[in-house]
């Protein structure tokens, strides 16, 4: 989009919601270090400036490829929705996690994607922290003060370790019958290791990074069941073992949004099992060159790339260019690494032959992350509560708001 | 409770919310300028070192004063609610703003007193400009760009005030159809000045700095219906105008919350027409000295003082004082002035014999309120929001979260 700014386009961008999120810091807003506008830009304060941008709050619900249209639900105002002409169609809709068809897991279990997601989550940590202070029954207590983490990915990984330090260093004097240091974090995960994406060797150091944060990782498990009471997860010996925990925060499986499926179907291509829509190696749609999908909803033919957002972002710029008439060649995804922080002064980066782990990974985390959020009151209102949580191992967003 | 914290006390703060609001500010969450955890304080974190302070997250629901104990409703673990015992209690339940018995009203126009009711009031305001990008009719567009605010004291001047700076200096670059410096803010208030509370010559300035901003304030006119399309006003000589507007926020009328009517029907106490529970002059409750009330649910005799946060938290530092056995004198209220602020650069103010108006009454303003802020955090990062827009006319907050 803001690779279109010099090209005589006019854009309409379609989006039910009004601002863009920083998805790479919404569990800070879910463990309460951060406060939901730090991470979030109102969508027309970035496009204020690219006078070719309109932006309309609405949900794209449908699409007529033949007729070069696409369709929204109710307008802002109220109205009905309408239907948008277009000469080019970019689709970016992204993904969610997956519940592996257990959708009823949702209700005990959300999922740290979304904003209303990561503040749902956050009133849920804090409410059962309130919950063990007035608990009288050790068990009870203890289930209050166990919290499962579904999924050792970055998100997963950096969720379980902000618990535990939340619970080890943040909240031990505020409460008084509570002793949150006895919180349990359990980082549940079917594959063999913790972040998978990362070589085995990174993979190992977070792994004892986790433990010695509080985190109890357990990999080669697999989640059977989510009640508001208990997760029970299975080994891979088959052996299920029901935990009582009053919190889980899910943060496995990937599917793509609603709107990749009205897609494919609407232009008869193929999806692969996450619903990821086939796209052609310069990201058009096959049979529609005016139709271009990007992002963690699509795969280049057979090929998925990493589902994280420097893919999203070199491919939007690439569909910039091609639409510019500045780009022939294909597509192709130049990886700048990977990057996961464990908790404070904890990371781990593979950055092209570098790998690293511990505090320069971690000064190296909290840089790209910085330089990657959008808008300079941004930057500088996260970079101080960092050094504030930092300083006083302080977390300074601990609201409990309505639902 | 922190004037307790040197005395050998055991004090318990029985909360329905987890956090101190600083109501002051509630409404540049509602217009955007401040994010809600920028002006609300963990009581957790507040209470953090005085050990003799527990928090409980319930709600007071009755009290019985033969037998010294306080009901309060379910707890965090979903336990039935329980009975606590005390020695002393203290109620400083505050007040709500009243709808003259209309509280049909409350549907159309929300409070401005909440944390819940500010983010619903961003919302309202922020989907009323997409509501005017997207509409074509002309009256309707017109009616979504009109906002009228009921009410003419500080929260009502201030908020009408930053519902214009907002239209005419953060957001005419943001739409592309809709122009927001076509937008009407009314601010409607029964009384024949804005203010009431100052002098006659200062509610005067700050009628024409509201004029000069943009605002139409309305006096001499009372609210006589408020739906989902229109506001209805009635003047001074009876005649009645339906004004099409799609947005309307009450900051008006005053009534206690509903702990005051318990309180007062448990102990026999009489209550004024807005509901103020009657104390005596050391703010005890007439034939209970080991029940005080205090703040804006409280009149000391037939004594009302303002409902402003210095009276209630003079009251609070005396009631310790007198708990502490280091106070005999009635509570005599030290009146330090007034303040209100009705736009960038512009206030007014009321200190001692000084009375101030323009860019000195707003630095004066400013000050005060970074001052009484809680918390250091919150200090800084509300500085550098309110730096922000002073520098750029910019409002960082501008999120529309879900209801």
């Amino acid at each position: 989009m803001r690779g279109l700014r010099r090209t005589p386009v006019e854009v309409t961008l379609v989006d039910r919601q009004n601002y863009h999120l920083f998805q790479p810091l919404a569990y800070q807003v879910a463990t309460g270090s951060l406060s939901a506008s730090e991470i979030a830009s109102p969508l027309r304060a970035v496009f204020k400036r690219q006078k070719n941008v309109r932006v309309l709050l609405a949900e794209a619900i449908g699409v007529d490829l033949a007729a070069h249209t696409l369709e929204v639900g109710s307008l802002p105002n109220g109205d009905e929705g309408s239907t948008l002409a277009y000469d080019t169609l970019v689709v970016a809709t992204g993904s969610r996690y997956s519940y592996f068809g257990h959708e009823d897991w949702r209700t005990h279990a959300p999922e740290l994607k979304s904003l209303p997601g990561a503040l749902d989550i956050r009133a849920r940590i804090l409410r059962a922290f309130e919950a063990a202070e007035v608990e009288t029954d050790p068990a009870k207590r203890a289930a209050w003060l166990t919290f499962v983490v579904v999924g050792a990915g970055p998100t997963g990984v950096e969720t379980a370790g902000q618990i535990a330090e939340l619970a080890r260093d943040a909240l031990p004097r505020d409460f008084r019958s509570a002793d949150t240091q006895q919180t349990r974090v359990l980082l549940v995960e079917t594959a063999d290791r913790v972040l998978g994406a990362f070589t085995p060797k990174l993979s190992s150091k977070a792994f004892h990074s986790l433990q010695t944060l509080g985190v109890t990782p357990l990999v080669g498990h697999t989640v059977v069941d989510i009640t508001a009471a208990s997760v029970s997860v299975q080994n891979a010996a088959g052996a299920v073992e029901e935990i009582p925990a009053r919190t889980a925060i899910w943060a496995a499986g990937v599917t793509t949004a609603s709107f990749a499926r009205v897609l494919a179907d609407a232009a008869g291509v193929e999806t692969d099992r996450a619903g990821r829509v086939t796209v052609q190696p310069d990201l058009r749609l096959a049979g529609h060159p005016d139709v271009f999908a990007l992002g963690d909803m699509v795969r280049v033919g057979e090929k998925v790339l990493p589902g994280v957002a420097p893919v999203a972002m070199q491919q939007g710029r690439y569909v910039a260019r091609v639409i510019a008439g500045n780009e022939a060649r294909p597509f192709n995804y130049k990886d700048k690494g990977n990057l996961a922080t464990i908790g404070r002064s904890r990371a781990v980066a593979e950055v092209g032959p570098i790998r690293a782990s511990g505090f320069p990974a971690w000064v190296l985390w909290l840089g790209v992350h910085l330089v990657y959020l959008i808008g300079f009151q941004n930057r500088l209102l996260v970079l101080l509560r960092w050094l504030f949580s930092f300083a006083t191992h302080g977390r300074g967003a601990r609201l409990i708001t309505p639902r």
